[in-house]
């Protein structure tokens, strides 16, 4: 199963793409769309279409995405907020569904704790996947929500009536 | 010119579809996606779909949004902003423009006053419309900013290089 992760961001958005199977992922393409310097209609623009893009060039079958419950201000959420809408149309406008993971439910999901620090959850995303390289932070955080989402998806699915009943869909 | 203008929100999010020549404006179609009792995940789908699809049948040549500065507080905004975000997509899609109008800017071109009352606006709009059916809020603010964005329109298109180049838009 093909899954794409976002870590969405008014100034920058990480995205991941993961290919797994059983206990095995495999890092496909991730990287982030650099929204700086440009005003922020064409920043909303650029996520959409660049995510849309993701999701013609790479057709993930789920994308998974961060959830977010708290801003700095109501400016910068208002921002966040934007971007993040943006970042989920562009997948909703490929017709894949969209599920939602807090940051505590990524942590424990690739570190198996909840408040595991960041910097904890990136490296065990270079492991996993078996990257030599060091990831930009969104990029890791990207690649990160994306195998929480297979981790949740396959755990779930071992007990009948559980998959997809914990949370809302986008679809 | 065919206009759709969109008041965003997260519960109910209106719309107004206007078709513009010279100083004649007319209603085409008008109403509200109401999203309450629905999960926020759905709502934002029932938002990005909703728009497109009146994209879509409608065919608008422009989109105009209203620009939202503030928020009761971080967490509405968020949801605020990721509604909006939704809607400025569903019209992305269509690959038509997307201006935005503060609230001040709607006032002073429908009524002549950037700190006109509510009221006074949504009585502009049902005389300018001729309607004669009393219009629910959302749907006479969006009928409002597509107004608006007619008025702002052939107003700098007549100052030559003026068109477009005082605000931010989407494409």
């Amino acid at each position: 199963m093909r899954i794409l992760g976002i870590d969405p961001g008014s100034r920058q958005t990480g995205f991941g793409l993961i290919d797994a199977e059983g206990n095995r992922v495999n890092h496909v393409h991730s990287g982030f769309l650099r929204l700086q310097g440009e005003d922020f209609p064409a920043r909303l623009r650029a996520i959409f279409i660049g995510i849309r893009e993701l999701m013609n060039e790479y057709q993930p079958e789920a994308v998974a995405i961060e959830q977010v419950f708290m801003a700095r201000n109501a400016d910068s959420a208002l921002k966040l907020g934007q971007a993040r809408g943006a970042a989920i149309c562009g997948a909703l406008a490929a017709d894949v569904p969209v599920a939602e993971y807090s940051p505590s439910e990524v942590k424990q999901a690739l570190v198996g704790r909840g408040g595991a620090a960041k910097e904890q959850v990136q490296h065990m995303v270079g492991l996993l996947l078996k990257l030599s390289a060091p990831l930009q932070a969104d990029q890791a955080d990207a690649l990160a929500i994306a195998i929480c989402h297979h981790h949740v998806s396959t755990t779930l699915g071992r007990i009948p009536g559980a998959a997809g009943a914990r949370r809302g869909r986008f679809r």
